[in-house]
């Protein structure tokens, strides 16, 4: 005979843990800034394109919003309701999608969804100019990721509704930049301040080459706009060359005043790194180059006593499971709190910011 | 350094610009007939198969029904809550299918999307009897597009829910005639009156094949309900066949009392037309036909001075982008217009029109 | 000219007719069993994997708040507000896929579709256990249909929200067995009481092979929970083989009390069956294996007077049609009672019973 309770032990599950690794609870940055709307007001008429279009204010607000939606994950059921997103992925993530799906849907949105190009007018030879304005009918947000970087442009020529950059080509990543940065502020809440002492300023490795992937291209960006929270950023990457960097890619962090070192090898500076950042698969086109695929980050590295370890995920062999457990693990926090930057950045895209505003 | 303003101009975008092209407010509808709800109810009763089942007192407050929506497009938020539509997209369309779901979603029904035919029980051998039988158990109402004509026809047989044909073939597209019929008399309100005299009726230029395009079949059948309206009609074709109507479709319409011309060069006919539509483009079985392929609309063609453009979209190269900024045109707001009326439809077909109707 | 009200006809439709094949309206079943909430407990902090973890008392208590919701179809229409369902059909299907979708939505709830393995991580090498995790961060509930078994496993060993076995490999398809015990239990209320009479108890003939077909498998568990129900069961098949038992199989009926049979003649046993249950149809791996094609029930066989027939569906041509119009068809039944008992199943597993119980 069959014993349910054994069985019923196997397919038991705990819903909550505390969340020990990566601080769900973002109070600390709540109480770090005071709530101002207004510095929103430039969210709600710009296509999120670039993280060159942000006011660093801006961005604060945009933060203090997030965790006010993360440490009140169940109270804002309707901001969104009315509102109706197109989620257009013609590159494959689900990862992604998901994220920005299950913001809209927790605010209350509603969604429509396309995931194969070939349906799209485009097959029919439709312009990308004719899918904007045909979106300008049927939505109110669109977030599009495309491996053919110049299709946002094309149709921003004609969109009337905000459109979200979700990732084009290898060039931007504007979201996932903007969710890391909120997750660096609420571990440490401090850096937000316009004046961060010497030795209170982070040093962050980037694993990977910056030229060639949107993740780290967006990130380098988002270091500058708070560049008095860093000491340094270094590069680690295992590549021949020397051009690591895009154009203009290092003088923009070096004008900033953050200072960039360059390795091959991680050994050398993990002992340094407060942030370890790490993402060593690039989608680029139709496929996958695995760019610091030498690299392997696990929990008996000489990590600094308090670093905390960032992976945008999907991670391969590249990010031991064996750090999970560890409390360098702030990954899973980052992936998190991405779906709650997401459903504050949303909000103020289709203007519903009054809904959710302590002050109006 | 960045210069962010800069950056935000390019970034920026307007939501709404004066809709010149197209008189998106359709007050002057709304005037021009009275509201009489009792004239719905054959639409809560019967599929919605072809042109050839509606009476046309019906339509004219299908047409009202769509204006209501459109001069008020955020106020009727939750007519369809608690519906559910299905739909089942089986011949790929991203602009019909967005329309129907754009619809319901700003109705506040909800909806579940079928786009790969194998998945159904059809690739497992299941009759589209029993698929139908199926969803009856499943929701409030069908949409169905397929490239396979007797679809619609099989599943008819057990459905107790009702089903839009979105596109069977190169049979009907019913809906998008209805939603052109809507965008004629919403640019001339006049034209609904059941005597119209001679000189305000219209003459049609119609780019196409009749007998091979469902778009083109659906249209001609609305034309016939609404005779009145019209003072010729000309089909304009480059096909070296004589054979461009299908069996009783020219005489249809000179049964209804239109005078049917027809011709292979546009030229001799467009500055007397009031309203030249175009639809290159047909999708026939698994591919595209190209029908009308050396006609091309462009804003130095000897227009009438007040003649409009109306294509169904997607457009190709028949539809030159240099008429979007001119006044003839009102493809634009045929399609938005059609969001409108497949929102009055579907609000009739699942018995929620007292949620709507000023007298019920 | 066209006859409108002769168009008419061919496109009306009627909505309900009286269900005399299944008798949809379970008061019977309501009013044999009285509400008790807490024995739904078990079901908030599990995952529903197989059906080997349920307790007969919760599963009586399952049945009855599915006979609830079916026989209030459109009272229910909120229990689920807010929570997001993520639904992953990694195995094709249109059927399971659309009944636990309706199911969400006719609650209330919100839904994100994947359809596609490959545009999950797992493209991109990432690990189940990693999927598991990212969902936690993005629904409350997961229902996952794999033709590889062990992904439901792997899964589990990061989730910290349930997940529900929509039918994995040839292991099991725990919803559809509770489904079709419920249709049995509306049948037969009486079948539910901890006594049944001898002569009562029913003879229940399955066409199949129980070590191969995973609704097979899951159905003759969930016989073993109610075997005094059950008078015999005949396995009826068509392999060569005598191997048609997986481990274990047969003795797990046996030793709950249940007499158990093995023909390959249906007509041998048909007159002597109160229940005839055919599935010929498996799907194994990725592609169909076909068992039981010998098989043909259609309404001439000699079929016990108030035999009742039950398909899980998509039905080939081992079901005749010439069965649907009589009183033998409770396969449609069993579809649309399924859809009532995932209701209840998705209501209790994300916490939302205090919403319906009578008593709280």
């Amino acid at each position: 005979m069959v014993d349910v309770s054994e069985i019923q032990e196997t397919v038991e599950f705990e819903r909550g843990r505390p969340d020990i690794y990566g601080a769900a609870h973002p109070k600390a940055l709540l109480r770090a800034i005071q709530e101002d709307g207004d510095y929103l007001k430039d969210l709600s008429n710009q296509h999120v394109i670039t993280i060159d279009q942000f006011e660093p204010i801006t961005l604060l607000q945009l933060f203090r919003l997030a965790a006010k939606y993360e440490s009140n994950p169940d109270r804002f059921t309707s901001p969104l309701q009315g509102k109706i997103l197109i989620s257009a992925f013609y590159e494959p993530s689900t990862r992604t999608r998901l994220s920005f799906e299950s913001a809209w849907h927790r605010l209350g949105g509603d969604i429509m969804s396309i995931t194969d190009r070939s349906t799209t007018g485009i097959a029919k030879g439709e312009s990308l100019a004719d899918v904007g304005e045909m979106f300008n009918n049927y939505c109110d947000c669109v977030v599009l990721r495309d491996n053919k970087e110049e299709s946002l442009h094309q149709m921003m020529d004609t969109l009337r509704v905000p459109i979200i950059n979700a990732g084009n080509g290898i060039d931007e990543h504007p979201t996932q930049a903007l969710a890391d940065m909120y997750t660096i502020f609420k571990w440490r809440p401090d850096l937000m301040a316009s004046e961060v002492p010497e030795y209170e300023r982070i040093n962050v490795g980037v694993i990977g080459v910056p030229g060639r992937m949107r993740t780290v291209r967006s990130l380098l960006k988002v270091f500058t706009k708070f560049s008095s929270a860093f000491k340094k950023i270094t590069i680690i990457h295992d590549e021949n060359e020397t051009d690591i960097f895009s154009p203009g890619q290092r003088e923009e962090l070096e004008d900033a005043g953050i200072d960039v070192n360059v390795v091959t090898s991680l050994e050398e500076v993990i002992c340094q790194l407060d942030v370890v950042y790490i993402n060593a698969i690039a989608w680029v086109g139709d496929s996958f180059e695995s760019h610091g695929s030498k690299f392997h980050l696990h929990k008996d590295l000489p990590f600094k006593e308090n670093a905390i370890v960032m992976h945008p995920l999907a991670r391969g062999e590249e990010l031991d499971t064996n750090l999970d457990e560890t409390h360098h693990n702030w990954y899973f926090a980052q992936a998190r709190g991405a779906v709650f930057l997401r459903m504050a950045l949303l909000t103020c895209m289709v203007q519903r910011t009054s809904r959710v505003m302590d002050v109006i």
